[in-house]
């Protein structure tokens, strides 16, 4: 079987197995990519979409705004070729020297220090956050502030510290498009795959 | 928090949450740092390890053997500090342009395309398998043939269509040492989880 098959197939198996799922036509290919990446139907019953995400997030991708992700394994999963399409880009910088050098000045984790160091490229940009609540919890600060206004927060942190906390207070904070779920599940390929259901919508339609 | 005292308090919560796990003592780092970056309890039901896995896996870490994996995902998931310190390699040659021919060449997967690419160096090393069911396979039929000695395989192909088959595989093949697991979860995190708590025992004993 050819990769495009055996996706095709899966999907196939996933709209078999989800059954009755409650999410809209547009919400649809992000939870069964969701699904895809994690093999976990949890998804189905946890996931959340603030209603002007999707539209938001495509219009973003659409015109080449930049995609941020908070770790590299995350990066690596966003599918390049759509990005790059849109003259978009899609940087993490986690890693990145200055920004480790900040967060060991500050005190802070590297995660919160990497949302900092491109604050003022965050307007009418996505975000996306697979790993660190501390990530999360900066940018709501920085939306509540009003100095930030995100095209759509990708919000997957996962754990056991904090992660289930940052993803609530997403869903309760005003003036962001979201996509995000409910609990301590998540991650990277998680946020990857929702990105990339974004990146397929805005390329096909 | 700082990032080692949230794995810690992590850690205790899974502990506490596991219960009576019947791991090993050797094993139980391994799936208590799957949990970690799934935040999924299944894995102490479903996770698996050949009785050699582990001593087999750290002898290969301490040796410098190369490590490969099917998936970038997974190669940025996986700890390069350690890796480094025991003068080792971690490799995924999915996007490497003459894998990319030969799959086409022959009408395979670049997954599986990129296992024979190395099938020379693997005798004594590790593969970690995060998405591709014919990666895995590939592999096993190489042990079957003779042809290749790996030290260990960590096998955690994810998904709807010969996932759960190819780790069922892995679990009915004599000859190779495996860190696998039953069903259809997986994922490069989970293989990346995996890999680290090797590298981590293999520096801290």
């Amino acid at each position: 079987m050819k990769p495009q098959d055996i996706e095709d197939l899966s999907f196939k198996i996933i709209e078999e197995e989800a059954g009755d799922h409650g999410f809209s036509e547009k919400e649809w290919p992000i939870a069964r990519r969701v699904i895809h990446t994690s093999a976990d139907f949890e998804y189905v019953d946890n996931l959340r979409f603030h209603p002007e995400a999707i539209e938001s997030g495509i219009a973003a991708i659409r015109a080449g705004k930049p995609i941020f992700t908070d770790t590299n394994m995350a990066l690596s999963g966003i599918r390049k070729m759509e990005v790059k399409s849109f003259d978009g880009s899609v940087t993490c910088l986690v890693a990145d020297p200055v920004v480790a050098a900040t967060a060991k000045t500050q005190g802070i984790t590297r995660s919160k220090a990497a949302v900092d160091a491109v604050a003022d490229k965050l307007d009418g940009a996505i975000y996306a956050v697979g790993n660190a609540p501390t990530a999360l919890l900066r940018l709501l600060e920085l939306v509540r502030e009003g100095r930030i206004k995100p095209a759509l927060i990708v919000g997957f942190p996962v754990g056991f510290v904090n992660a289930a906390e940052s993803k609530a207070e997403l869903l309760e904070t005003a003036g962001v498009p979201y996509i995000t779920n409910v609990g301590r599940k998540g991650g990277s390929n998680v946020a990857a795959a929702a990105v990339n259901a974004l990146l397929i919508m805005a390329a096909a339609r």
